[in-house]
């Protein structure tokens, strides 16, 4: 990577959108594939995949949820059963019509989502209050026609976990919604460095087929929103749809309540979009695949062994990390380092070692330590990981606090969206059409009704009406 | 699980194709959906199924391994790029041909494998010997439209991860064809505790478009072979096909050498059918996610201490392990963990304690053993775990040799065939006719060339002309 190759990431502050596929090219995350409005995960970006996965996971696990895999094809009839969700996804489903070479009877989409085919199976297997509840989780790929794409922010395919939970009770079901809300939150905090907000979506905003949707929103570098995550309650929609029963306690026959919830690739995304950089990606330490790059300057036996000794050092502490001993030259190496994000870079150079110094870099702040080789590096580069995360977090709260904005005035509204968008404050009386008209305003959406936040004035911003809610908008991706 | 329950379970040796998806059925490992052709896998066999992927994919990324994501989709022009391979996958894929509302201008098909999707990447991402290799592999599903369908043997949708790699030598791709035969190889005999054999498949066997198949074959109970993992080698032809060409080392433009190599969820049928009986499901220890259940029969203060205290100690031994306190009856959670497949349970009970002891049950031999509290059970347990381990091997390798034969007469070879199949050895002239006179019989294949055999006759147990293989034969799954 020399300096010809890095300028091929445009600024960010330039052309954001350009920006952003250039990092995601550079950094090696995913490229175009031939079929059109799909992506190949390479490597460098199915690693950070896994490591979401990984955390992810065992969150679920701790709380009680297991693994299952339902099928990929949905016979149309089995669809059409809960008629919001048909009417929110059927424009937007692919259909196998032939399949051994002959016309099939009936139509089966691809899951754009499964809710219809765990409700299937919930009936069939659910028989008693003592088969209750089931948690159940499914890491698997999904499919929805999109027209316009963009690498992990909106692809026609895309991976992801929905978990599809059923309960005895409504208590059951809306603790559980909340919760899982809460541990993606808590993982975009400690994991990914994302000051996420959660709250609940306005009734246009909800998942189609939900009684109420709770969601995980963040803000971009460039003040665009992106919905991170979604925990949706369905109270007895789909167990009345599918027909799913269960004898309760007394001996009655009961309608069971039922979420879902979900995260996918287009954290990813987001994880660029809040971190990264001119100078490429910038991972938060605690979901990068690789650590530490060690790069010897010279390849000079003393450079060589200390490189290796620190090599075995970091994985002993079972910290990734690796040694660039390519061919290229030492700047190439900072350079590509710098592309993929590796949080902390070592440099060894023969005359640094002369006076006993190596230098530690920083990726986030490009900040350049030197550091006595008698010093315990493995303890330096432990607190400097963990420095990174933090201050990773925090720049990017400040910056969201510094683009959330309070109003009372339509015309300063209109005017932020337009001119410095962010996360915008404002009230609301409830009504639709209030919520259309601010749509019209470059298509600010609603992005949730958060938790317990005060009132800022008593009517809507819109039509002055008595307000019911405060809401934060925002323009999405 | 009383008796009643438990007769549910066919005897495998009256009906083993019923046994077979009894097991399944009651050990909760999966269920048919209503996706024709599609089965759900609940959470016992899911739970298998990542154990399997935790020691593979750790495997694969020992030896250089990287995971990625391909679409799902494959264009049809894409796919007709490799006759061959179009002519053996053609009559059995799945086809999309509507999105979004619209009928598309090409069809597309749900992969039934992946080579024609690397290809095409590997063509737009190589271009130097410096690019190679590329050591790739994925976890997904894929979808074959199989007429008749059997959980987890063969099944229109199922889990596998597929390795494609690409190699500047000739050398290097077979070395990495055989590598990967030796992952499969010992996995089976380590893990599964499932003697595979190994070898090279006939012409007529071997993967379409492939040069040559390495295959993993393994023998059910019933004397049926299981094909159970294949690795292939390409050659060029694919590289040729799509075109992927390289500056070798002297500047030329070359073809690169292509492999690929898999194995699915098929492996949890080869699982069930080697070890399971008429008492339920009978997991190696290795791969089992629960190895030990504690089961309390009565509810007594000592006897629940006792057991929370083996818990406690077995968990912090990284051995995973719950104990039983659902209200059923001691005999019914018995019956219950013998179906599930737990390695072993710990009886404790108020009689036996007074005399200081309890009782450890091994579930594929189903002994008893009565031993002192006072001695180090969470040693014993770790013992016994590699006791079964290796005893459900060496049981499973005693059957395997009693079912194989060797033949140099096609009347014997035919009365094997028909009334006490196993692996048959017997000489093979190398031609395709012969071949297909031996399928004449019950449909009997030729399941591998195993390496370094010696010969048993020289001449072809069919036509009598000078033999050039040793070939063993089975009837197939």
């Amino acid at each position: 990577m020399n300096d010809k190759q890095n300028n091929k990431i445009t600024s960010r502050d330039v052309d954001f959108a350009k920006w952003y596929t250039d990092v995601v090219k550079a950094a090696h995350l995913a490229t175009y594939s031939n079929t059109k409005g799909c992506i190949v995960i390479e490597p460098n970006g199915y690693a950070i995949w896994e490591n979401i996965q990984k955390v992810l996971d065992s969150k679920f696990k701790e709380t009680g949820h297991t693994n299952v895999y339902m099928p990929l094809l949905i016979p149309e009839s089995l669809l059409r059963k809960e008629s919001e969700l048909v009417e929110g996804f059927a424009p937007e489903v692919a259909w196998v019509t032939e399949g051994g070479n002959k016309k099939l009877d009936e139509r089966l989409c691809i899951r754009p989502t499964s809710e219809t085919v765990f409700s299937d199976y919930y009936r069939d297997t659910i028989n008693s209050y003592r088969d209750l509840p089931k948690l159940y989780n499914q890491w698997c790929s999904v499919l929805r026609w999109e027209k316009e794409t963009r690498p992990f922010l909106r692809s026609r395919e895309f991976l992801w976990q929905e978990g599809h939970t059923i309960h005895e009770t409504k208590e059951e079901a809306e603790a559980e919604t909340l919760s899982m809300l809460n541990i993606y939150n808590n993982f975009f905090h400690e994991y990914l460095a994302i000051p996420s907000i959660v709250g609940r979506k306005t009734d246009k905003e909800k998942f189609a087929g939900a009684e109420y949707t709770y969601t995980v929103e963040a803000l971009m570098y460039n003040g665009v929103a992106l919905q991170s995550g979604t925990s949706h309650y369905f109270g007895q929609k789909f167990s009345k749809a599918y027909d799913i029963k269960y004898t309760s306690r007394d001996n009655k026959l009961q309608y069971p309540y039922q979420t879902s919830w979900g995260v996918s690739t287009r954290m990813m995304g987001a994880l660029i979009m809040v971190h990264s950089d001119d100078y490429g990606l910038v991972l938060p330490p605690r979901i990068a695949p690789r650590k530490v790059v060690i790069i010897p300057i010279n390849n000079t036996m003393e450079v060589m062994s200390l490189a290796n000794d620190y090599l075995d050092k970091l994985k002993k502490e079972g910290i990734e990390a690796y040694i660039d001993n390519s061919d290229k030259s030492a700047g190439y190496k900072f350079a590509e380092a710098e592309v993929l994000g590796i949080p902390i870079r070592i440099e060894i150079g023969k005359r640094d070692l002369e006076n006993d110094m190596i230098t530690l870099v920083r990726r986030d702040t490009r900040e350049k330590m030197q550091v006595f080789t008698n010093t315990d590096i493995i303890h330096d580069v432990k607190v400097l990981l963990e420095d990174i995360q933090r201050d990773m977090y925090d720049r990017a709260l400040r910056r969201r606090e510094e683009m959330t904005y309070t109003c009372t005035d339509i015309e300063n509204f209109k005017d932020i969206i337009n001119n410095r968008p962010g996360f915008v404050k404002a009230m609301w009386c409830g009504d639709a059409e209030c919520e259309a008209k601010i749509k019209e305003i470059r298509g600010c959406k609603s992005r949730c009704i958060p938790f317990n936040e005060g009132k800022i004035s008593d009517k809507c911003i819109v039509c002055g009406k008595e307000a019911k809610e405060l809401v934060i908008w925002g323009i999405q991706y």
